[in-house]
Formats: structure tokens, sequence, C-alpha cells
């Protein structure tokens, strides 16, 4: 037997031999041009080291690879879509982890209709997901802007949210079951259809989320909706938080569920899109410090969608919240101002380095925190241009910073801790979290441990070691060993 | 340092007088008559032992509780509501477990309606959290039979179910935050307020549902929701299971989440209750072999909820699928409806022995399901009458048998377990569950030990022993150590 490295530098070539001779040659790179795009993500924001990036074809091919990974104390990090935002799936630098893809295992394995699920394997992007839905007249409701490349894999992993959260949750509540294939090779079958099912501990919502360092997803149950027949969208322009907050509390209690998304931005937010992002007009003829975005769907009737956002709006203007506003006249308009929305982060690019924080805070401290937070920064930072937008309704705010104009971008971007610190201080005042949606993975790994009280690391160690006690599963990711 | 003695059928004295020390006299019970209630259930199936109750009055008290339990090896098991019926809440029989009661921790620490959050000990009954969402014009969503007597904290454990499950879910959904005491003594806080908060493994989660047997709930933050205004209850006769389902289908697609209930109920169900229950007559003139309660709740009018129960009773009359209906024309109406449902259960003790069985099942596979077990348990037990009912939109069937008319009650009660196997062999090839929503305790622990794969047992118990190295949390139930 071999002696555990999880550690080491280099991994012998006998050794990945045979995980090669798991998946067959052709799926197992070992090239570094094959392996460049794999050991960094996007942003080249995390680098790391692998000797080989494995695609295997079947769950089985997964369960061998992890069996012999736990033999030989090798590390394998999952990675689906590689669009995670916190380095969660990009191998460590200067260790020799394999790289797992699930890329191979692509397959829409079931859908059924009436019982409103669909079953497919790891390695589905999400598009595919929302179009099959789509197909047979029925609804996946995540949504997020990485949809046309990150993978079903990934978004349970990180329990993704995305724009819906509000009405259909985060990927914890799109999950009827899962299968696993645990450090050790075996196979956890989970893949249960049941809404109701209390037999036991809640495996599943454990391994969603885990980032992949309690085991590697293969298979997911999902849940599916009616499609609504109803869908409005409307603009406004705002005085304050404070307003928008207040006029969020009326759209809840008007609507209810069929309030599928609330969303808010900053004046400089419209004015970087409208500058920097083809096609972005500024939808109100006159400019407002903010803004919200209200989505509406409803199931029985396109009217009943209809009446909501103008009684919505109507009530609003009423208790002067709103200012001015525009329902969208057209499915293209609707997906213009969305548009929008949606290009608020890459509108900031052009504006030099930007400094960013994925928080939440409970959503009655929303007004309190964004006032407290910008005068923190600007007396940290005098000129920043704070660009803090996101979904107001689950009081999770992208709180990004660009540089003072004219400001030097690498000096900026150096004080990213520091601002961080500053942030993130008033997050956790305000009994909020350092990562509402994006995750833990490399980023906030030593944060958490330091912000969080001593049983939580504890207990989550605990677990850590009672599924993966070799530690080969993406280690130093979430937590230490 | 004491003996450890998590299997001792005595505790001495002295060891009783350190217990009874940290709540005071007056909180420690060590007389039979006094523990004679709690040592057993209201139908009297699960009797333990027990030499004390211990009423802490915080969670400090708890914490030392738990504390001197790890360090002594004395087993201790929490206890609010003692409605369950799974006996997890029962002492073990033979043993000397110490049942800790949180009945004197039941105060409702905050509420705040703009954030819809209300924080309470895990003491608090469960119609006392419905009544104080109410006061600020909120809705608590959460609705059972037992509700005037349930505590959260037995909710919590066992991710309780009822009646609103499919428009709001489950405990596990209701739930933002927790505290608990683990077994060693220590606090956890994770009292969050937030919607999205991904920050490391779902501890929350895991608690809730674990019946007891990782830590001791002593707070929750509970969710709260606007209250809806439009309100309809609609009863409609069907000729079979396939024609609720596809009622089903089309009430689901109408009326998305503003679908609150979708009761399935059998004509015999409509025998009893009119027979033995107080007050409830049949609402419709001739007999059918199914009935359909439906439940419609909106937010926006109630000329809403109005439109719509009429939409989908014409669509359901169109399709041939309702043979006969009514809705309810005022409050006492609707009471009146959902009072049959709630009785059905009650309605069956005048009729003698009745084996029950709580399972869900694939929604598109309840009609296959229902033809076959009805088969199954006649061909076994002839003359038995199926009353199956419940939560059809769940898939959750309240599968439950009377004995034949003019057996011997004992004789037919004696083939319980005989006949669970016929129902649950059934359920499991439909890929269904044997516990929907009460959970496991002592009735299914070694059931599920033998349904389930070696694999889950194993992680289930890696947790187990994680979180209660010294096995003193209300051991033997959902796993033995």
């Amino acid at each position: 037997m071999d002696v555990p490295q999880t550690d080491a530098m280099v991994i012998d070539t006998a050794l990945l031999d045979r995980f090669a001779a798991i998946v067959g040659p052709d799926n197992a790179l070992r090239d570094e041009a094959d392996l460049a795009l794999r050991v960094t993500e996007d942003r080249g924001l995390y680098r790391g080291t692998s000797p080989m990036l494995l695609k295997p074809g079947s769950t089985q091919e997964v369960a061998a690879i992890m069996k012999l990974a736990s033999e030989t104390g090798t590390a394998i990090v999952p990675q689906t879509g590689n669009t995670g935002l916190v380095g969660g799936q990009t191998p460590r630098a200067g260790k020799a982890d394999i790289i797992l893809s699930l890329e191979r295992m692509n397959r829409i394995r079931d859908i059924d209709p009436v019982a409103n699920v669909l079953v497919c394997d790891a390695g589905v992007i999400l598009a595919e997901v929302q179009r099959a839905a789509e197909e047979v007249n029925r609804l996946f409701p995540l949504s997020l802007g990485s949809e046309g490349s990150c993978r079903i894999g990934g978004n349970l992993s990180t329990n993704a949210g995305g724009v819906a959260v509000l009405a259909y949750g985060n990927m914890r509540q799109l999950c009827l079951g899962l299968e696993v294939v645990l450090p050790t090779g075996e196979i956890w079958d989970g893949l249960r259809r049941l809404k109701k099912d209390n037999t036991g501990y809640d495996l599943r919502d454990l391994f969603i989320g885990a980032e992949g360092t309690l085991g590697v997803i293969t298979c997911a149950v999902l849940k599916l909706f009616p499609r609504p027949v109803g869908h409005q969208v409307a603009f406004a322009g705002l005085n304050s938080t404070e307003d928008a907050l207040k006029l969020f509390e009326k759209a809840s209690s008007l609507c209810g569920p069929a309030l599928t998304g609330f969303e808010l931005m900053p004046r400089i937010g419209v004015e970087f899109t409208t500058k920097h992002i083809d096609g972005v007009r500024d939808p109100l003829e006159s400019p407002h410090p903010w803004y919200a975005l209200i989505d509406i769907s409803t199931s029985d009737s396109a009217e009943t969608a209809e009446t909501m956002v103008h009684a919505l709006l109507e009530q609003g203007f009423e208790a002067g919240l709103v200012q001015d506003a525009v329902i969208a006249s057209s499915v293209a308009q609707a997906q213009a101002l969305w548009h929008m929305r949606e290009s608020m982060s890459a509108s900031q690019k052009p504006e030099g380095g930007s400094i960013k924080h994925d928080i939440s805070v409970p959503i009655s401290k929303i007004p309190a925190f964004m006032a407290e937070a910008e005068q923190a920064v600007l007396a940290a930072v005098p000129g920043a241009r704070v660009c803090a937008f996101g979904h107001l309704g689950d009081g999770n705010i992208h709180y990004n910073i660009s540089q003072p104009v004219g400001a030097d971008k690498a000096e900026f971007l150096a004080r990213w801790h520091e601002v961080n610190e500053i942030v993130h201080g008033l997050v956790l005042k305000a009994g909020g979290s350092i990562s509402a949606e994006h995750g833990i993975g490399q980023l906030k790994r030593d944060e958490l441990a330091a912000i969080r009280s001593d049983i939580e690391m504890d207990l989550m160690r605990r677990i850590k070691h009672a599924f993966d006690p070799a530690g080969i599963m993406n280690p130093d990711k979430v937590i230490r060993a």
C-alpha cells in the first residue's frame, strides 16, 4: 500500500496511471496546457496546481477513483462548471490535488411532470435543466448569472441562490434527493423523490452546501414547479433604502409568494450599466438615489399579476415611497430591466478595481447597515464608490466598492482585506452573514474560523472527520482539517 | 469521577441530588405519581421508567444538566408536549433515563413583524406561537392536530409537518436558527435570522428532525408570513384516486403556492366521522368513493381566492373529475369541513382496533399504491376496513386500517407488525417513506435499520458518535448506538 500523501507536491507516475486506468486514457488529462483553465478560475484570483484531471463517465467510476484516493491518501478536488467565486473548486497551490471533473456525467436521467421531479447527473448545465423543465411545461426556478455554464453539482455544493430565492428558496429547498460518492468510495443512494420523509438525520442537507468536502455529489432529484402564466416586472425610483424596505413590506404582504424578486439598485449602478453595457438605458426620466426591480409571477391568470403590480405601485405612490416607476409592457422590456440588474457586476469592471462582499443581514436592518457601511468605507477610502445592490427581499446585498476615480487599481485592491474587515465587522454587528450565497471555499475559510464560536468550528470538524477520516476530500476548503 | 452508567437501572440518590440542585428542588420531580404521565404517552403504547424529571428554567440550567450527565454517563431524554407518536420522547423501559422537560422555558423572546421572525424558547406551545404571530398580523403556518399542547422543541425535533406543508413546508423550512445544548453541555448559539447564509455545514437541519438524539434544542428563530386575505375551502366528491391526482395537478397549476391544502379522504372516513363525531355532516347529497378537501389562500385579495376556487371546480367538472362539490360560504363552514378531516383519526376509535401507517410515496404513484395496498391488506385480513386519508399534495397518506366489523380487537391488533410489513413493503417498492412526518423514535428504529443501506446507517452512526460520544443523549431512539 502506498504511503498517504495528501500534502505531497508530486504523485508518482505509476499512481497516476492507476487513476487514469479507471476512466481510460482519453479521460485523464495530464498536459499542463489541458489543465491550465482548470487549475485557476475565470478571474484568476486562485491558481492551484494539479498533476491530472479525471473525467469519469459514471457513478461507479467516481467510486473507484475515491476508493483508490482514500487507499493512497490522494487529495481529490471535485469540479463542475468552474464558476465558483470563492476558490472552492480550485486545487490548492503547491500540492498535487487531482481534479475530478463531472462534465461527462451530463445526462438527465428522468423527468416526471406529474410528480414534478427531474433527476439528473451532477454534470448537467443549469440552463439545460431549465430547458428540459420548460419542454414539459414546468419551471426549474434556480436562476443566476452563470446559468449557461455552471453545473448542478456545483449549484448543490454551494447551496446556490440567485434571483428567485424569495419565492422558491435556495438549492437546498429545490432538491429532494441525492446520490453521493463518499470519500471512501462507497455510494450513498439517497435519490428519493419524496416531499415528506422523516426517517433519520438530514444527510441530504449536509452534503448540500458542503462545497465538496464531505463527498462527491453525482446525481440529484430536483423539484419542478408549474410555470407561472402571469408575469410583471416593474422598475421604481426611490429616495432611500428605508423607502425600499417599506415598499418591500407592501409587496410582500400584497403578493405573498407571487413576489418572485425584489432587487435593490443604487443610482451609481444605473450610471455604470447605462455607460458600459450595450443596450442598457435608464428606464426613468430623471435620476433617483435608489431603485427597486420588482418581479411578480402568478399561476392563475395574467390578470392577477397585472392587478398586483398596479396595486403595489399605486400603494407605493400614495405612501410617498415610489417617486417614479415603469412597468414592462413586453417580454423584451422585462428582459431589458433584468439585464440591467444582471449587468451590475460586469459594469463595474471598466470603472477599475472593485472590492466585493456577498453579505446578508436581517432585512429590517438593511437601511441602518447601508448607511453605516458607506460612512465607514468612505472614511477609510475617501472617494471610493459604493455600488451595493442585490436581493433586498432575502437581506442579501452584493456590497461592491469601486475604486476612487483616477486612483491606482493595484493600490486600491491591496486594501481588499482591510475593507473586508470594515464591512464584515458591521455585518456581524447586525447579526449578518459574511457569505450569503457564494460559500466559503478558500476565500473566507480563515475568516469563518475567526468569527464563529469554537464549538461551532469543532462540530464542523467532527463532521468532516466522521465523513472523511483520511482528509482527502477537497482538503482545506471551508475548514482546515 | 462517577462510573458511566447510561444503561444502569438505578441512579444513586447522591447523583440525583446533584441534578436536582441545578434546577432547585421544586423543579426536580421524583415521585412516581408525578412522573406517571411523563414516562408514558397518550395512547399508552410506550411505557418507560425514570427516576426523575427535571424542569430547567434557562439554557444555562440545561447546559449544567448536560454537563453533569456527560460527566456521569447519565442518559437524558428531552421532552416537551409529550404528543409524539413514535415513542421518541418516552424514556426507555427498565433504565434510569432522566427526563428533561422544557415546559418552563416558554418565553417568546422576540417578535419582529418587519423581518418576519419570531424567537422563542423550545417550551412554547405551538398554538401560542400561532397566536403571537396573529397579534402582529402575521401567520406562523405550522398547523397540526395537537397544536394546543405540542411545543416548539418537539415540533423541531420531529421536523413536524401538518396540514399546510404544501404551501409552507415542514418545520425545517420554517426555522431560520437554533440554540442547542450539546450532549457535552456546551451551548451552540445558532440563533441566526438570515434567509441566506452559506457559511459552512448545515448544523441547523441536522438538529431538526434528530428527535433529541444529537442535543437539546432550547430556542429557535421561526419564520413568519403575511396573513392571507383570501381564503376558500371546497369539498369535492370524486370517483377514484386517479381523478384525485388529476384534480390535484389542475389545482397545483392553477393556484401555484396559493394552494395551501389538498387532502384526500375515502368514503368510509366520511361515514366514520358523520357517525361518531359531533356536528359532522356529509356535505354532499349522495355518496362518492373519494373526496378532496381543497384549501386556497391568497394574499392580494379575497376575490383572487374566490375566482380560483370556482375556476378549479369548473375545470374539474368539465374534465369529469369532480362529481359534486360544495364551497364553504362562511368561516364556520370552512372550519366544519376541516373539522371532518381532522377528526378522521379519532372517528376510527369507536370502530375498534386500528393499525396505522404514516407513509409517503411519490405523488404520481399514489393511485397504484392505494389499489395494490388495499388488495394486499384485504387478502391478509379479509373484512378489514381501509381508511386511508391524508395530504395527497405531499404524497403523505395516513394509511389506517380499522378491524373487520365484529372481529376481536386484540387479535386484530396482534397482527400490527405483519400488516406493517405488507404496507411498508409496497411503500418501499414505490420508492416511498415509512415515516412521512411522525419520525422514527422507538417505533420504527429497527425497521429503519433493516430497510436502509449499511452505508446510510453507518453515516448516521458516525454523526451520532461525533456529537454524543458518551451515548447519553436520548439513547436508542432513531438508531441504536
